[in-house]
């Protein structure tokens, strides 16, 4: 007896349930029909997206989603679609799945395990499910699981227990670098102890600070991954099995870690304007690594007639930033524009020499310039109707070394969960697909040219001590204590945490990113900004 | 057999145990020297303020906590101490509440009852504790509970079941317009069910996007309050108990509610200012209403010397409006500074004309306006270490009515939770006690001032209808076929839900402010940017 089970590999658009439902018909009709699928397995709460947040407390949205679901039942009659949903019992909403199969709703099964952890708040919307489903299908007894219930010990062997022969796994399961091995490690580690095949579908696509980066996968009773997806695509596959066991097919490769990463800005970038609309994307290009690398990631995810750049120089911006920046600009094809802003800077100090008269230089007038690029971007932003990327990264933004509606104007700010030395490495990696960034921009020290002859260096810890230091504090909540411990300067140690302590107020007023380490500002990382915290430095 | 009970309605600092601890030592020193207390009651979490957020995640700061509980329990014999702390055991955190008394832990409580709506996410942090806990203190047995434990049905009457003759509740309850009768409300019927008496302390004092009201009190058996300690203000008082009678004593009236809204403004502003160290405040002052009842906030809540304004008139500002905020300064004893935007908005023209030739004028020029004074107004914030207070309310929030990184700038945004007519009554309010604000700039009918003769209503639908159109949309989730159906007309609400819906980006980066209402944006109201829900308008 064979079976051939589809994984719908799809990216939906959160909210929008009209479009979600007429992609799942479409989808599923393509599996039966060109695939000779007997049964598609979508994504986790496939008809609403993940994750939809406090678009779940809305009832008139969660009685258009149980509404859906009820209807497509009707849809289909030779072919089994497993649906994820919220599912309303009474007052009481749950994070389901349905096998909808001949008009009728077959089976439906409850998540057990609710993650309420980083970037998950399912605890805010749903209550648990409180037991396995396993439904026979074509004479085999298949299993349902959702997501996080296949990292929680006991559930998958629950699922085998109760008689499933075949377990199907929904996930909304995001990306981190990493990850994709640490999901298949804990996978098939829970499969060689229950020893029953897993299908894992994943969606794929981003949204807002999260990609999701598919590589659904199946898994033999024995733990052996027989088929995997590729990541950062849609894609609908078919994995036949024979009774229980699957027959072995293609496994796409996976990704190096730095090709994963570039993959994942760059799908997040895509999917943030196409999603939301927007005519393309604006940026400044200063010369600088940051904005070269937003530059080439843009190009890459919307292609160069899309992209458009500002060149904005000042009396402190060097020759050399110019034509590095030109040269990029040509080299990727994109429009660019040079608008110097002298004039702007020039109005300003001379309206606020009443007020500051007797006072010194300081980071104001330096933040004066900033902010001047800052009202150019989004002037050219809003009459364009085109997404401004705001160029900042991780490091920047983790000690603040950035300024407010200057330089972090923005609708959105791919690289802002990127560590400064790993964008190097990311433009490293794209130039050696093909040269787009100025080998001078990735060699000369970073400055942000906001002074004479200033380089990041004079006022922070070099990125090679300063990046590891913020990685343990900020990502793996380390101590103070622990990180002198691991071989840093207490000075560095001081001096890096307390301005990560400090800048909360200006993360808090951040635009959007994407995620790609293990833990991101914003939903990720929630920290008072009003704290006396002050990284116990000892 | 008389016990004295104190209620301590302190202001702690988020993240500060060192100095939460020698607030506790202080407070209950007072309390026993002062007050002949025998035991005193601190509230929800106190040694760590309320809501520490991801600091909970933080090895260290638990440690610190920890230890600080124990070393605490140490330095009283006299006077029994009830303090609330994350109490952590093996790897599981509790919110626990601790009974200290002659140098040792006498009784502790972890709560059951862990909120994970609105603005709290304590399901990210703790894990429930399991059952009550009595314990006896001179010869009367004492039951404790933890703030949304009352909230909840059945935890007071298994309280009393296990023992309990006196109830004690630590609290940290927001405050938002109406909470406080809800709040009495809710403890008083359980009271009256379980027919125990109950001592109820809440924290007091603005934490962020929070403001805690304190208004402490004490219930009876009988369901009746006896004691209620002052709204907005630190207040350590003693209710006797007579076996397990408390002895009646005063109760502060309760603000009305247009005053509890002013109060916690107040509040808000202050602690802010004072937590974060700031050196004053400063914001731009138009002649408008919003930024006139933000300087008379501004104003109470610091004092006058503290308080600065800036007016920056264009060539759309009426005469009026200079007349009116320059008799406002006046009235209010603040420094104001004029400065004309022209200069700078001719700079920004002159440099914009190529790139915009062509092109026809549209929001993208009044945003230019307002973002130059944004900059001058965080060049003045910057060079003087003044908190800059943006002056947008919550009906110009919720439908994107204001420009990023323009009348958007600043570090906290006072009335960001105020709807416009409760704007209007705040303002009228406040200028009952006191004329401050010129009786024009209440009249007069609202306008951006961004181009000629320019009025909100040529915009928005007219105040009156939008703002209960919002708070039916946004507070309560309401459904457009709802407000349709509430007699509104049809397309009033599809302009305000769409407008609410596809604004969600420019709120995002939004600076926070205090929470008046039952639902504020920010950690209250979490949507996703990226979405495809439009409000299902019909």
């Amino acid at each position: 007896m064979s079976l051939k089970i589809a994984l719908a590999q799809t990216n939906f658009l959160v909210g929008d349930i009209v479009a979600n439902v007429d992609n799942l018909i479409k989808v599923a009709n393509h599996a039966r029909a060109e695939l000779n699928a007997d049964l598609i397995v979508f994504p986790e709460l496939a008809i609403i997206g993940y994750p939809a947040e406090d678009l779940l407390l809305r009832r008139d949205f969660i009685a258009a989603a149980n509404n859906a679901i009820y209807q497509l039942a009707e849809r289909f009659t030779d072919i089994a679609l497993v649906v994820g949903f919220p599912e309303l019992d009474g007052d009481k909403l749950y994070n389901s799945a349905v096998v909808l199969h001949q008009g009728v709703v077959v089976a439906r099964y409850r998540k057990q395990a609710l993650p309420n952890y980083g970037v998950f708040d399912e605890q805010r919307y749903f209550v648990p499910g409180d037991g396995p489903c396993v439904f026979e299908f074509n004479g085999v007894f298949i299993g349902l699981t959702i997501c996080e219930d296949v990292w929680r010990n006991g559930i998958i062997e629950a699922t085998r227990q109760a008689g499933a022969e075949i377990v199907l796994t929904l996930n909304a399961s995001p990306f981190n670098s990493g990850k994709i091995h640490q999901r298949e490690d804990v996978v098939c580690q829970q499969i060689k102890a229950a020893g029953v095949p897993l299908v894992y579908v994943n969606q794929v696509g981003g949204q807002d600070e999260l990609v999701f980066d598919g590589a659904s996968f199946v898994v033999d009773a024995r733990g052996e991954i027989i088929f995997r997806a590729a990541e950062f695509e849609e894609q609908v596959s078919v994995v036949e099995f024979v009774g229980n066991q699957p027959i072995k097919t293609i496994c796409a490769p996976l990704y190096s870690e730095i090709a994963g990463a570039y993959q994942a800005l760059v799908l997040g970038i895509k999917d943030y304007v196409r999603k939301n609309g927007f005519q393309g994307a604006i940026l400044g290009l200063s010369g600088g690594i940051d904005s070269a690398l937003v530059l080439a990631l843009a190009v890459d995810a919307l292609g160069a007639d899309k992209v458009e750049v500002v060149l904005m120089p000042s009396r402190y911006t060097q020759a050399m930033s110019i034509e590095d920046a030109l040269q990029q600009a040509e080299a990727q094809g994109v429009k660019h524009h040079v608008i110097p802003i002298e004039p702007a800077v020039n109005a300003f100090t001379g309206m606020l020499a009443g007020v500051f008269a007797g006072t010194t230089k300081d980071t104001t007038e330096e933040n004066i310039q900033a902010r001047c690029r800052g009202v150019i971007l989004m002037a050219m932003s809003n009459k364009q109707g085109k997404l401004l990327l705001t160029t900042g990264n991780k490091s920047e933004m983790s000690v603040g070394y950035a300024t407010l509606y200057g330089d972090m104007a923005g609708g959105f700010a791919p690289i802002k969960d990127v560590p400064k030395l790993l964008v190097y490495e990311l433009s490293r990696y794209r130039n050696g697909i093909s040269p787009v960034i100025p080998e001078r921009v990735i060699t000369r020290p970073p400055s942000a040219e906001l002074a004479p002859d200033q380089i990041d260096e004079d006022s922070l810890p070099a990125y090679a001590v300063l990046d590891p230091i913020l990685e343990r504090y900020v990502e793996q909540d380390q101590s103070a204590d622990e990180i002198i411990a691991a071989g840093f300067r207490r000075e560095d140690v001081a001096r890096a945490i307390t301005l990560v302590d400090k800048n909360e107020y200006k993360r808090r007023q951040s635009p959007p990113g994407i995620k790609i380490t293990s833990r991101a500002f914003g939903r990720d990382r929630r920290y008072p900004i009003t704290s006396g915290y002050r990284g116990l430095v000892p």
